[in-house]
């Protein structure tokens, strides 16, 4: 176990839930910190989508390996330099291409800091998607195993997809709202997030890496009674308000190699789910191949890849969320999310 | 049969292909037409986006029972009126509420023409939705019949709700893509589109037709391969670029009663799907409720209330849409959408 691991889990133990707030979408408790250490080794570029305290229009910021937040639409501004994308916007700037990611780098580099990241909010990298999330389903063999009977357990052909609303996205530290109005079977599932850097349709499995713009962490959060209860198709179980929380911020896919690194779940600091990303079933070439079949993928379009097993559901017996949790998703070199699940009666 | 039918029968009958044309994205071709009497009888509000043949930028319209475009953006400057929302945007207008309406029907009323249907192109009234469209699946029990097996056909107890990709939406008069390398099981699934009027979620079923907006004809076309060979989830099925053809405008719901409408889709002239309204298993109301649970529906947004028995998968032998086949998707009182499936090769 690193140094970065050992303290994250330090910090997982000893966490002060936050109950007294009534509404899930207003500021970010108090308790819930960035972890000064989560993701932050390496020379990796962080992009985020935050809030300063005093101002609520969201800005693209870089983090640095100081936990410092680099905002730049003013470093730009100091430097003399004019952005091939919209400061305000994730999505201007993955569609920008890699003049854009450079740009980004520049403000990296330039030494300057506008706030610590106890000082801002982070918001979702891409707080309103253009259109839904896209999510494979059964990507990992045990998780395959543990959801279906033995009879369906044939291997697969082709990738599970299904969608999550745009609705879904909450910030990688905003609470989670939970309704026992509508679902006391919240569960969670940690996953890789690809987000898509370039359109592109019948993308063949050997270009595909080049539409990927880099990398994030999700949790496909799951309300597994709705989850069956609509004639065996997912969605409506997978897109409750603000369950698919999303952060903490986006890597670019050259600062990373996706295929090993290793991807943890814990509830209130207890490891629920852990695995490699080798164990991936579709690897995101063949994923974007599949999913790009006579569909036009976007810049900024979300691809949720998948759950290993552990999820709730399937334990014995059956564990699930309930008021007052940490959920925490966290893959190595990119970083963590941490969600206090808190109930709401509206 | 009245008047507005048989003439649409005869249009149907002496249909001219079009095959010469190799991308689909482009200009409608020639020789689709908007039928002049298509849902034009009576003085609802009929709300139209489209282009003008001199003009790429979309704009919007209201069309009068003689056939004619008024330009709603135009007339308000003619009138001197300020308009309550954009009027190069339906979503704009839908947000606004009831006053944007009345302001149409303001210029509805003013007696000015800029345009016959004939000079114009009808886009899907809602081009760029912003996100996905909500789909209900089995709401009309001989369908659901057709599609299961005995062991699986209980009554369903919750509607089944799955998405269509934004990029399915297609214009009311636009070629719908065949690409045989993509899918050549490309099924027709007439249907009565939803239009979402104002946000709400946890909405009661009591309640629920105060958030309706209108209504307008869609063809949940699919390709029924893709549709069981992705681990039984449809969205990948459902989700082919222009594979969700609507319009060819919206009427508001003040202006119709939605549960009494033949539903008619009909290939090449010939009758495949029929049914009226009143048959649908979940009504509206109870969609919305079921959808809303938990989930922000907001204005604009798009539900496909599902399609009756007739889809071709389910004929003796199965039959599948080919290329230069014209679907046609048409609801009494509200009016028909005509899409020619066209070839292409990327």
């Amino acid at each position: 176990m690193d140094k970065s691991r050992r303290t994250l889990l330090k910090i997982g133990t000893g966490f002060a839930l936050s109950s007294a707030v009534t509404t899930w979408a207003g500021a970010t408790p108090a308790a819930i910190k960035v972890p000064a250490d989560s993701g932050l080794a390496g020379d990796a570029l962080r992009l985020v989508t935050y809030q300063h305290a005093a101002a609520k229009a969201p800005r693209l910021g870089v983090v640095t390996a100081q936990g410092m937040v680099i905002d730049v639409g003013a470093t730009a501004r100091e430097l003399g330099m004019t952005l091939a994308f919209d400061p305000a916007s994730m999505v201007s700037l993955i569609a920008a291409g890699p003049d854009a990611v450079a740009q980004a780098r520049r403000c990296a580099a330039s030494g300057r800091a506008h706030a610590s990241l106890d000082g801002v909010r982070l918001l979702a990298p891409i707080p309103v998607p253009a259109r839904n999330v896209y999510a494979v389903g059964w990507n990992y063999l045990e998780h395959f195993g543990e959801s279906l009977t033995a009879k369906q357990a044939a291997l697969p052909k082709h990738p599970v997809f299904f969608t999550k609303g745009t609705h879904t996205i909450n910030g990688p530290f905003d609470p989670i709202p939970f309704n026992p109005s509508v679902s006391v079977k919240i569960d969670w599932e940690g996953e890789l997030a690809v987000i898509i850097g370039k359109r592109g349709h019948n993308i063949a499995e050997a270009d595909a890496m080049q539409y990927v713009f880099g990398y994030a962490v999700i949790n496909d959060t799951t309300a597994r009674d709705m989850q069956v209860d609509h004639g065996g198709q997912w969605f409506k179980g997978k897109s409750l308000d603000g369950h698919g929380p999303i952060g903490p911020w986006i890597i670019p896919a050259s600062d990373i190699d996706y295929t090993n690194l290793q991807l943890t779940t814990r509830v209130n600091g207890v490891v629920k789910q852990q695995i490699n990303t080798s164990q991936m079933y579709f690897k995101v070439p063949r994923i974007i191949e599949e999913l790009s079949l006579g569909l036009t993928l976007e810049p900024g379009d979300i691809i949720a890849t998948g759950t290993p097993s552990g999820i709730g559901a399937a334990r014995n017996p059956p564990e699930f969320l309930k008021p007052g949790d940490v959920m925490e998703t966290e893959i190595d070199r990119i970083g963590m999310i941490r969600n206090v699940i808190r109930q709401v009666t509206t």
